[in-house]
């Protein structure tokens, strides 16, 4: 694992800055009324996060050789998903957090209904990604595309499990059920964010299994790598602040679990998502350092 | 006109059964804690609203012999979009309206969190409908309707509207300003709606010129109505508050016309608009008394 682990930052670096020159190309900010507007996605989309996602379907996309600027837009678009959820959930109504990213949150640097208006402008500027020819000349892989993150991100998805989410802090919720919260909250997006690259791979579903179990696991293990980082993290290191959940009395996987046997499920469920990539070669390394990056973080 | 005024009524009434019929299929309540989010989009969703968007897809849907139950599908999705738009806007920090169609506005009968991701699922919801092979069983037709959804619900459209609308009441805008605002705020919706029952019949961009200027003409003249609804409505009959952009000192065609030339300013955009379907026959009467419905409706 050593080489590949040598390669994951560069890559990471990389990814990381194609990402930003999307959303730099994309969010021209226009001389007219809606300047705050842009200016508030540029705030929440431009220069942070990990970008974990926009890394997973480049990696995966790599994998079945698909160009990779049609990855890097594709990608743009998952972590547009990501970010406004990101931005809604920061907002007083939700989780009311001032910071993120080491930046002010957007409702915080901005205005609420900025705020608001941002997360849906970025909601729509996924799909406008992915509907448009460049991305992908093929309508049908377009169309797959934009399903997929649909379902992942709406009712089914990211937004009911954030609903879920905050009923845990009032419901007694168990381990299965915290299981199924987490993967539709985080898990649904890393889920297509993995198929993506398979998508513009042209593999049909049957050919997705592998990859399915692989983003299924690694979601479960950055969650609770998550949740270990939100009561051992420094709020420095994170950029935002920590320890809520507990303060909150809300169960999670580190409230069911105690510390010690959720780090060895992150290890196990680590284990468990590399060894859905057994019948890929070295081309999957990178996929393969990520797994073992996403419980090895500091933020 | 008399006997398309007469075939109106019936018409906008079954489209509306239509859709109440669609989201009572789609929004089931989960047994499981997302169960106040799925109330949350049925109490915004259903039983409500004159459902103009959904009977303009339908009616031009009808031009081009599209099978019904596509149009309304697509019409469902459309209909998605601006049921979200209303309940992001009503929020405290936006528009901050406690009545909507006669009823409590989202946040008030549940929560500021549960409306916004309400809005949040309604917005994903849109898609996931399109992108089903239901709706159309045309790649190229799913990933066009789903572009020119997201085009008009986001920054250079919908939301971006909105954007600007939240600075007229600060900005000194003039009427080329305020035609902007409106054509993003509720002339794109519009747009798409009439739009897409084309894209359904398979209809090229080029052959849609007519229906594009139906629409522009047509949204700008519901949008003059509602400004002279908003200061000579009925609350009752409304189903929600009203003067308020006076009260806000926002910048209207109303305040910027007047009472008597917006009125005549209205009226003419209906006689460009029905001009616009010249090249269409009777096929076209449910588009014309639609068109003078809109400045002649009463909420």
């Amino acid at each position: 694992m050593a080489a590949a682990k040598l390669s994951l930052k560069p890559a990471m670096e990389r990814v990381a800055a194609d990402i930003d020159r999307q959303f730099d190309l994309l969010l021209r900010v226009p001389d007219d009324p809606r300047r705050p507007l842009y200016e508030a996605m540029r705030h929440a989309a431009i220069g942070g996060g990990k970008r974990v996602r926009p890394l997973l379907t480049v990696a995966t996309a790599e994998l079945f050789n698909v160009d990779r600027q049609r990855a890097i837009r594709t990608a743009t678009a998952i972590e547009c998903i990501h970010v406004y959820s990101l931005v809604h959930d920061d907002l007083p109504a939700m989780d009311d957090d001032d910071m993120r990213r080491g930046k002010p949150t957007v409702h915080k640097a901005f205005d609420e209904a900025t705020a608001i208006l941002a997360g849906d402008s970025l909601h729509a500027l996924a799909f406008e990604i992915l509907g448009e020819d460049a991305t992908s000349p093929d309508p049908f892989v377009r169309s797959e595309l934009m399903l997929e993150l649909a379902r992942a991100s709406g009712p089914s998805g990211m937004a009911g499990g954030q609903m879920m989410d905050l009923a845990a802090e009032h419901g007694d919720f168990d381990l299965p059920t915290v299981t199924r919260l987490q993967q539709m909250k985080t898990g649904a997006l890393i889920g297509v964010a993995v198929e993506a690259g398979a998508i513009l791979g042209r593999v049909p579903p049957e050919g997705r299994t592998g990859l399915r179990g692989y983003a299924r696991d690694l979601g479960l293990a950055f969650q609770i790598a998550d949740d270990l980082l939100d009561v051992e993290g420094d709020e420095a290191v994170a950029g935002k602040a920590l320890n809520k959940d507990a303060a909150a009395g809300k169960a999670t996987f580190l409230s069911l679990l105690g510390v010690d046997r959720a780090r060895e499920q992150a290890a196990a469920l680590v284990t468990q998502a590399v060894a859905h990539l057994r019948s890929y070669g070295p081309e999957a390394d990178l996929l393969r350092a990520l797994a073992h990056y996403v419980v090895e973080r500091d933020r």
